[in-house]
């Protein structure tokens, strides 16, 4: 059979292959998931203010891109990311206040995850592995998740699952002491802060915008949330954290050790093999 | 102002200015929404099977192309597209039950458009309008819109507005008489024919195979939807019209024809200036 | 046996057979279940202005008229009717700011839908026929249908299905020459006009006031909706297009094709013979 | 000015006033809505079994047909009814696993009163009084109009209310005695039993099969409910008490005192005149 | 098998065994569900004003304890209560818009007894039994059951069961008659009166100041209920009928008798032996 | 004035002040509001198996009881816990599948709290702070807030406010130190450990059975979450560490600083004096 995958070349002749799954052709798919190993991976982002010198879509375009590129290791597909994500919150996000950040309420998280997991479960995905990249999303995915195999049935069973994952749980200490040598700040506050916007030098630099670099300690925000909100409490750049010594070098430590890291992991619990399905994703 | 729009140049050194929300920055978002005219373009697609020859993303690729080109021309952004949509029907899709389809319910179809159409609203947008790509999902969105302004509390007197519209009705008698010579056989089973078809080839050439079109007669549905879906009454192709005929000039047709179309309604309906804003799309 | 129907004469001596569920009493009920070949049709309407000279009730009341004739000659019984429909579109119906327009939202009618029609197949109808006369609704409908055989776990190896149809979707191109001598404006402005006053004068003549006719050139509606309406946009009198040149041939006219067609459609579809169940139908 | 009433005489050339609002055209009703003193009369029935003599819409015939009575009295109007219910519970209805029985879930019931009571009062309507003829509906009305009244603001200041009763609740000691000589059995188990028949006997003879009479002792139920139920403890015939000593003029005794008892009630609750707007209910 | 349950001593020195599920360690409980014979006794209540003279807490507290009696008879368990209820309605409660009335809409209640209730089931409980002590709450709490089961798809042919019932439908007509020596005045009215205010006295003294008792004629409400609620309808106390005549000794009356006969018929419903699991309720 | 607070006495002679907001009567809580300052805490628990020497109820238990002690010293009083709580994650509570955890879905979390919260806050309540105890509530706890904030329009400007918090992130470094001399574990496997053991030893000693403690590495859990889970991921015993090491002295450390810091903190923020308000709390 000569099934084939609908690849648009992004620069030109030397076309790359892609592993967006909203490329492929539906005859494709359809031979691809008769193998019966089938794996496709999940982006959740977010539409989020990131500061002065990060575009609105970072969590999803960070999300998107380790996703595709863990992928394109373990022979998976990528589905069109979750644009928007859960509302954000002043800890983690700076807030749902202000400008930029465009939300989704828990509901609507949740019934997305639900009917997309169910979707593709039902069709004979193997496995779904959700990249979450902004931190508020994640109980609302697994309630989905949760749902989702309520609805079909699934129990521990059979050969189906779902992964659920943030990006950042896979730097390593050693990472992390390399881009942090003064020691890392927290997670809670990387917002906008060195880990993004290194990894966004390194991956889409033309999406960051160095000379606005804001520079301010970080946010120090309670130990309980308030709402409403103190608006005062985050700084007014819209960063808890600032960028200064971000650069495309850290970024690209960061990339690669969590894609790798993230792709054994995954192949490991999955069984997929690391060969790329050739048949899927020839180009024309 | 100094506000600047974060752009990643697609062809390397010559960037083109983007549209797209998700690549600016806050601040750059927040100075255009103090104009007090800030319009939103949302396209609204799907994720289902569109035959051999199509990608799986067709619906939300063309929705969000031709919302990008309107932008440019009346001085609007673009949001991340919905890019799955409301169940296909086998009258106008095929059905639900084919491989490639990965869809939403109607309550989270509704859900996720409340959610943006009253986040953008409350933040100072003055217009959004809704470009659908995906026939299934017009009477979804449209409660999504409609909660949403109940929820904000707004009515007729008040000077922000939600428009939702499907591109193909920009179609013009005389562009279908152009692209149909022998006679147009409607919209409900333009699915996977020569409409998408041609339109895809004139935009993303690379993701259309034509030596997968396939060749059979339109399909003949009855009048009524019948659940459960007799499957045979799809066509195995998933095309329910074959692209037999498609070529990229008439893509361009139609395409530019509903650009232009499309445009002076919403610049006219909004009171929309054509003039691009400058300073929110200024690349580096 | 003897189960017997009980049935109320609306004209005194001369009671004519009832084909209406709600009549029916709950053993002669079962022991039509256990034929097996129980079809049942739900008429789903509206509650919504249609202008002077028709009642609230215009889509419930044809929509029921219409389904009781074709149960009449298929041998099905028909349920009581959705009364109230999903809110009016400007577009469509005139819009739901509209005095004496009283709708449900999409949740409700999905709900109802979802819980009448697993009721319904639950019990042992083999086959639920939704006639629709409400556009608004048709979506909603759809959804609700799809959530109940979800829930049920039907799928197309069963030999219980739910049709879905709008009856104006059965007025033959013949008919409508004749209907609409001077060209046929389009359905979707057929909102208090030719058809919907023709039928009920041929109907239900006393709930048409022809004294009231309005005259006015068809409404011109953009080709997107706009919410919060523009209220101008919907002529003053709430119809989308003039009832002038009705009258009760015509409304007969259509009545007796659509009839004719619609029975005949269903009845090839659900392989209904058209004797009538006597013993349900005998009346006292 | 001239608003009409559009009303179809039952018997033929003498033309009843109906005062069923869907049979109101748009434009009288908006002027009846400007008096400020528009009260609208909502029944709620179910679809349920009710033994081999009465017809499965017993409920909503009941409560129509006393809500018709009563806007006569107090000038009201009469909204399309309720035609399904909550799900039937054994000790009030004999339970929901009976055929004939299409219940409605709690959700819906909820969702569609508070839709329509929100429509009302916002159009302008002062009083809304749910008449209520199927037990198990009263908490899930109960709630709609609480929510309803929540979304729109409405608290005990304004000039706008909602009640909400259940018919029986109006039958007075006297009344009972005279139909119950040999005790009353409680309201618990009068289901298909000699109120609802009496009733029937005289408002809708043509409705009711005396021939078909039950006669067996009341059905004896726990003071719990028991799910799943026990299907043996409801009577074979889903008459919870036999029908046997029902007649015409029990029922006329019962309907004229409700009937009257009622519209006294609402009438001092309202502030109701008890004039009939004329212009509104004139027939043609 | 060593089996400990872990039980608090109120006393100090004298623990009294509990039988409170909470108490319960995880290895006893899973030990006990394997009997096959467990049952769990869900007390409902509200968080409701009651007057100058009882506390917020009265509903959920007079169910839990008779609950617990219950238990100690029967050999069951008693779950943590539903201390939260649905809204307080004037004719029952005195009203929702009273201050100490916290309450819970209706999906919630619903919500909450479907999770409950399904959880125990799937994990083993044989009977679940919901001991409710606020009127209000009743028809939610059955939604939730019904829906519990059809998500479990247990019918009538399992050996699971779920009873629903409220603790004053047991107290006797003798023992009525002991308690209101005047005439007993109706459930609808004993809001803060003289049954609450006896158990009260008999099982928690310290939670009853006799010294605020007010003293004004039982409340006339009339047979619908009004929302907006007129608030003047609810006595100034809170009360719908006076504590007058209250004491400890009526209380112990009306709880021996109720709990005997509670457990007799929970004990001969489901079949359960009166033997206390000793297992699993031994004491350190 | 002379408003009392009905407490009542755990031990017999010498009442102890109860800070349980169930305890206290209407009026008194309605005088209390009056104040202006109202402080509630809502403690918020579940129903999840904590191996063989803690009770199921654990978590609910140590939020209650710490509000309590918070409530002392800052002059609030406590509201009735949410006893059942979020599905438990395997990664933080051994899993949702193990026997004795009984557990609300997200939606039901949400409504619960978005019922409380919005009920208290429209009464007069000042200040809600949900004191929650089991780490899966927290971002449905958030959702519920965020959702009753927009039903009350309560923006940043007005003087109400809700906190939500989880008593664990009060733990001091210092305090870890003291507790875990060998290295702290991290919080996402303290379940069933040493923290929680330790403040049950405390605090309810007769609720734990040390001689039920197991001794097995800390669970090993993956950095994703997988579902359907593998149920062998989970220590046989429940616990995800070993509860070895435990003693009162460590939960009193714990206890008295967490209570001392948290009572600081929100004083604190919400200017809340800490004198008691004794008119509410005198006992009898």
């Amino acid at each position: 059979m000569t099934t084939r995958h609908l690849t648009e070349g992004r620069h030109g002749h030397q076309p790359e292959r892609s592993v967006r799954l909203s490329q492929t052709d539906a005859h494709g798919y359809r031979d691809w998931l008769r193998t019966g190993d089938a794996t496709v991976l999940l982006p959740a982002g977010a539409f989020e203010q990131h500061g002065p010198h990060l575009p609105l879509g970072t969590d999803a375009i960070l999300s998107s891109t380790i996703a595709e590129a863990v992928a394109r290791r373990i022979g998976a597909l990528v589905a069109e990311p979750l644009s928007y994500g859960y509302k954000s919150q002043q800890k983690s996000g700076g807030g749902n206040h202000l400008p930029g950040t465009v939300s989704l309420d828990a509901a609507t998280v949740i019934g997305t995850t639900r009917c997309l997991v169910s979707s593709l479960l039902s069709q004979g995905v193997r496995n779904v592995v959700i990249v979450n990249g902004h931190y508020e999303n994640y109980q609302f995915l697994y309630e989905g998740i949760d749902l989702a195999l309520g609805d079909l049935g699934l129990g521990p069973d059979g050969d189906q699952s779902v992964l659920l994952l943030s990006y950042w749980d896979y730097v390593s200490e050693q990472t992390l002491e390399a881009v942090y040598p003064d020691g890392f700040p927290g997670w809670d506050i990387e917002h906008g802060g060195v880990l993004e916007t290194s990894l966004m030098m390194h991956l889409h630099p033309h999406l960051v915008d160095p000379e606005r670099f804001v520079d301010h300690p970080p946010a120090s925000l309670p130990r309980f949330d308030r709402l409403p909100v103190v608006p005062e409490r985050t700084p007014a750049s819209g960063c808890l954290s600032a960028p200064r010594g971000s650069d495309a070098a850290k970024g690209r430590l960061m990339f690669e050790q969590v894609v790798t890291d993230l792709s054994a992991e995954i192949a490991t619990e999955t069984g997929l093999l690391s060969s790329v399905p050739e048949a899927v994703l020839r180009v024309s």
